[in-house]
Formats: C-alpha cells, structure tokens, sequence
C-alpha cells in the first residue's frame, strides 16, 4: 500500500565506520519475523537524540534519555512492544535489558539506550528479548542496516534507509539512517523511532545541534493521523572514525546530510502512513512566521474530512478553505486566501477560482502525489508539512491491530 | 447507522406558540427531499445566537449576525448547499433569499435570518430557493416541528428534535428544538444548525446568556471528527406569548430547560454521527480547571487511534493513556493518573491496574454506550465531553459524499 516507496536496496546503503548491527528473531510478539536490534558504536562515539513530548513517555525512553549523559556504547530496540503505560515495573524492565545487553558487550548498562516500540501498556516480555541478544551479537556486522531497518518495523510494510554521502575537509564521510513509523505519527520531537549515523568526528554539541535542526526539517514535518508517541525518539551517532567536521562549513555540510536523509526517512514513513494511498505535500506560503503556516498547513493535514477527499481525490475545495479557517491563528483575512492543487489555482481570494474547472482539480488529486498550497498574503514565511489520506485501511489496520 | 436515536414522534414535539414552521421540496440539490424551512416568529421574539469561529465563516453565518441586530421576523434555512467560501458574491445571494423571504412575509430583508448547509464552496442555487419559497410559506403552521427537523438534515439519517415543558412562576412554558449534524462535528460555538424556542417571554439580553450556557453544555461539548464547520449556528427564540421570565428562578428555570433540550440535540448528532457505532461519554475528573479537563476529554475524542479502537471494541488502553500525554496541558504527572471503562478500573497510577482483566474491559467495550474516565488528581473540576467511534462508514460517507 506504500506510496511510491520502494525497499531499500541493501546495496545502496553505506556502513558507517564504528558502526555495527546485528539483529535477532526473538519471537517478541510474533514468532519468526526479526524482531530485536542491536547497534555496537565504537569508543569515543558521539550521540544526541530528540524525544517525545507525550506526557506519558515510555520507560525506553525515560532511560535512553538518562543514559545519553555517558558515553554511550550500544543501543538495544525491539519491536513488538513499547513499554509504555507500563509504570515503575516498566522501567525495571528497560533497565534490564540494558544490563543484558552490557554483561554481552563488556559495558557498564547505564552505556546502553533501549528503545521499544509496538504495544502500549502491557509487560515487556523481558525473557524473551534477554534469550534473544546472544544471536543478535553474534550477528554484529557494519553492513546489517537493511536487516535492522526491517528488524524495527511494526505496522510498517516497507523497512526504511537511506545513505548519504557529504564531502567534507578533511575527506568524504558517510550519513545513513533508519526509520520506523506507520500509525501514531504526529511527531512532536522526533518520529517513532529514527537512527542516523555518520563516521565523521564531530563535538557531541554539534550533533545535538545537528540532530535537532534536522528533526525540526523532517520528523517534525509530517502527520499520518495527528497522534503523537509515547515512545518517539530520533538519535544522532558520530562514531569519528572518518574525517573531522569542525569548521562551519564542515559542520553546515555534515548538517545538511542528516537533514536530507532524516527528511527521506520522514517522507517513507508518510509514503507507508497506515492505509495510505496518496502522498500530499501541504505548503503554505506567505505568513507572518514559520509557525504559523505550520499551524494551519497542520489543519488541514489532520482534518478527516480532507483526509477522506484526499483518499477519494475528490477536489472538495470547501473542506480545506474550512480546515484553514480552524487554523488557530489570530486575525486571518479569509477573502485574501488562495489556494492551489499543484498548478491549478483553485480558490482566489477565499471564494472558488471563476477560471477554475472541477476537471482540472479531479486530475490534480487522482495523482498519487501532489500538493496543496495556500496563500495567505499576510507575511513572507512558509512552511511544509507531508502527510497522507485517510482510507478504510487506516481504519482496517487500527481497528484490528490487536486482534 | 445511528446508536440508539429513535426518530423523534411528531406527537410528542410540542408547538411553540408565535413560531410557525413551513417546509419545501424545492429541488436543491436533490430531487423529492425538503430541503427548504422557513419559521415565522410572531412580533416581539427575542433572537439570540451563538455561531461558528471558523475564521472562514459562511455568508449565511455573516448575514445572520448582522440582521440579529433587527426586529427577526423569520428564519429561512436550506439544505444541500452551505453557501460557505463563497466570498462576495455568497453574500449577494443569501441576501437575495432574504428579500425574496422578506417579500413574502410583509417584513424587511434585514428582518431575515439566512442558514445555509451543505456542500461548501459551491454557487447558491437561488432561483430554486426563491421559487420553493411560496410553497414553504403556504405550509407556515405550529405543529409542523418534526418536518422542519427533517428539512435541515445533510448526512444525518435520522432527524432530531426534543420537547420540554418547564413550570415558571406565571405558568408553564414551551421549550422545542430542532438540530442537524452529522459530520464536520467539533463545535466551536454552536452545532452545525441548532434552533431552540420557547414561548416564554424573556429580555434578548438573558436569553442571550441561556443561549450561551445551553451552547457550553451541549453543542460545545461533542465531538464527531474534530471538524469545525463554517457554518455552525444555534439559534434560540423567545416569542413571549407564553408566561414571563423575569426573576432570577424563573430565568434559571428556563434556561435548565433550553440546556436539557440543547443537550439532547447535540447528543443525538453525536450518536448520528458520520459512521457511528458507538456513543462514547468521556469524563475527566479532578483536573485543575474545567478547560483543562476539556483539553484532555478532547485529546482523547479527537484520537483516530482511540476512535478505531472503539469501533473494534478494543480495549486498547494504551492508545487512550497516550491520548492523555498529548493533551496540551503542564505539569500533568501521569504517575498519578486513573482509567476507568465504565466501572471497571483498567489503570491505576499511570499504569496497567494489576487487578484488570481484558475481558472485563472488552465486555465494556462491546457496548453500544460506554464511558471513559480519567481521574487526574490534581484538582477539584470535571469536564463530560461525547464522541463517537471512527469507522468504515466515516471513511464511505466522506470519500463518496459528492460523488
């Protein structure tokens, strides 16, 4: 059902130096799919990461978060259950599966961040990802990113990478990435879960800096259903094991690599939101701030009602003037808004285009991919959301998830 | 599709003495529906009216406001189209149906109130309005309620409309209502169209205030798919014909009785909702204030991901808890917070009640009607919000809806 998002090609995908993977079928939550990742960095690695803002944060996460001040050694994610809702026991639990994983790697467990995703709110099946690390780490290899991006899945039906290669000073260095995410995506800080590494050496500040401007162009940009995780987590790896990227050129360069990849990660997750069948880039131009297009571009990325018209690719213009009109923003002149599908100037001045032709916006939407863009001539900033349609596999898929 | 909501017995709809009710076929948008209202108040009603803040708001909505300020002598009110995003040449037209009503009822056009629902976007088709007016007036009479309910609908499937008799001081008053709504459900002042009389004799001011309370416990209180219409509106009449309210008691009386019948018609919308299954009560207690108890009874209303669950009858907990941690609200300790279903307790302490057993939760679920409470624990207010389930039939009837 992905939107023109093809699996990664594992050929295409660099490894990263310092950077090792190695995944385990631990029969989690279903029995013989890989289920359990291991990720080995070198010493020395630098990490930064960006959480979820959802109160009820998952006990991975309140321990990743933790364990970011040391100087982190590997990262522990199994799929099939979050670890979330699930109180003090939870945390128990996350933190032994780092202890597991650190009596393996000869590390201190405070040196591992786990990550979880899957079921909310019931007991991490601890047992079972413990009996499982053993293979995991037998099968550490820097070449394993298509296997650990399929490993992280959950409703997902198309594992997630992408590799960049950024020439810098001193040489070229190598940014790839992974990504889960399907459902529950409205991102607050991060995605459900994303990883992206680079072998350049880099100050932990910088990554930090990296890592949040990159979310902020990506993760944060896009919605399937508007709901933000308990257990969204995006983390930055610089194992320094290639060239050094310290001017700010050097850092701008490196910067930009994330971005683009954290951005294509985002992107594939949107291709593959749940039940989706359109691809829809909503752009909103000329406001007063960036986030103020952001708000309204949100609007009417998570309005049912143009979700359900995008799925039909109807051109039910109405529902989007009206989604725009729910923006919270003070002071919007509606009779100076215009609005396009792709090319075709659909409404001019808030009422619909006298030139417009329903033909013309009925062959807009049929496309799997287009874009909706409103004007609303009150500023100079814009902003770009991604997002997708809202289609009776949505609610096939959410409705019987469980059962 | 409608969860438990009868259609209203014309017998038990109770006549308004000075509103006079007369509907038409006159082809709006379908052939052989009533698609046309008209009420004609006696001199002297008062008129007061909550209406839609989205910031598109529809040239009815516009007109409406505006004529409020006169003696109204007359609501006309169409179905099919909703005259919204129309721009100037939207307000033309609705005031060309006022005239034309104004002609046909001896009064000024700005003595008209114009509604409008339906499709938005879309040229008023006048001329039919115009010419099914004659028949519509030559229907006028007091009984004609449960017609006047049908005449309004869009997507509902079952037209609604509530009696109730309520003893003041000088004698007993007439409180009867009539709303629609089905989709785009997510009240910002008022329903979609909601019109409320009694033949109490009231001051426009005091009615104004039991329009507004009557709104804050009803209309806006639910939720179909978090949708703001642009043209929401309720409207409340007094004809005073009937015994005056004036003291403080009788005023209270009165207004509990337009409260108890705006409720009944905002939960009947609910219950009608687009695709309905289920009718959800969503309770949050011992917040800190009302809205803040609102803002989570929304968050989790507004939830695709809770919504869905719903449908399934799943007592997915954790999709509920997560809606709770999205809530834009401070400093919410989730360590502290309670779930109930019903009266089964499904969590204790931001975590999985020990003692909760999923059939207990699914045997709640499976019902047709059911409440989720959160108990916060971190003050003394208490907020009911009312939702439905998301389900195929959402997806149906807003994919297919124009086509």
């Amino acid at each position: 059902m992905a939107v023109n998002l093809p699996a990664p090609d594992p050929a295409q995908l660099l490894a990263v130096s310092g950077v090792e993977l190695g995944t385990a079928r631990a029969g989690i939550r279903k029995p013989d799919r890989r289920d359990l990742l291991v990720m080995r960095l070198a010493p020395g690695t630098a990490v930064a990461g960006v959480f979820t803002r959802n109160r009820f944060c998952a006990a991975p996460v309140v321990l990743a978060k933790a364990h970011l001040r040391q100087a982190v050694r590997a990262l522990v994610v199994n799929t099939g259950n979050a670890n979330a809702g699930t109180g003090r026991d939870g945390l128990t639990r996350a933190l032994a599966v780092c202890k597991a994983a650190a009596a393996g790697l000869d590390c201190r467990a405070q040196q591992v961040l786990p990550f979880s995703t899957g079921v909310i709110m019931e007991p991490l099946p601890v047992d079972r990802i413990v009996a499982g690390l053993p293979a995991a780490m037998r099968d550490l290899r820097a070449e394993n990113w298509a296997a650990a991006a399929e490993a992280i899945m959950t409703t997902d039906t198309v594992p997630k990478a992408f590799s960049r290669k950024v020439r810098l000073a001193g040489g070229a260095a190598t940014v790839t990435g992974i990504a889960k995410g399907s459902g529950m995506i409205r991102p607050d800080m991060a995605t459900m879960l994303g990883f992206v590494a680079t072998d350049a050496l880099v100050s932990k500040a910088a990554l930090q800096r990296i890592a949040r401007a990159a979310a902020d162009q990506s993760f944060n940009a896009i919605t399937v259903d508007g709901d933000t995780s308990t257990n969204d987590a995006f983390v930055c790896l610089a194992t320094g094991k290639g060239p050094v990227a310290r001017s700010k050129k050097d850092i701008g360069a490196l910067g930009g690599a994330f971005a683009e990849v954290a951005r294509s990660l985002a992107q594939a997750i949107v291709r593959d939101g749940e039940g989706a069948t359109k691809f829809v880039t909503v752009r909103i131009e000329r406001g007063r701030s960036v986030a103020e297009c952001r708000k309204v571009a949100y609007a009417i990325a998570h309005s049912p009602l143009v979700k359900t018209a995008f799925f039909a690719g109807d051109p039910n213009l109405g529902r989007i003037l009206a989604a725009i009109g729910n923006a919270p923003i003070a002071g919007l002149d509606t009779a100076k808004v215009d609005l396009y599908i792709d090319e075709v100037r659909v409404a001019a001045k808030g009422g619909r285009d006298p030139a417009y032709r329903e033909e013309q916006g009925v062959a807009a939407m049929r496309k799997a991919e287009f874009q909706v863009r409103a004007v609303l001539h009150r500023g100079r900033a814009a902003s770009t959301v991604w997002t997708c349609d809202l289609s009776y596999d949505y609610v096939k898929i959410n409705s019987e998830y469980r059962s």
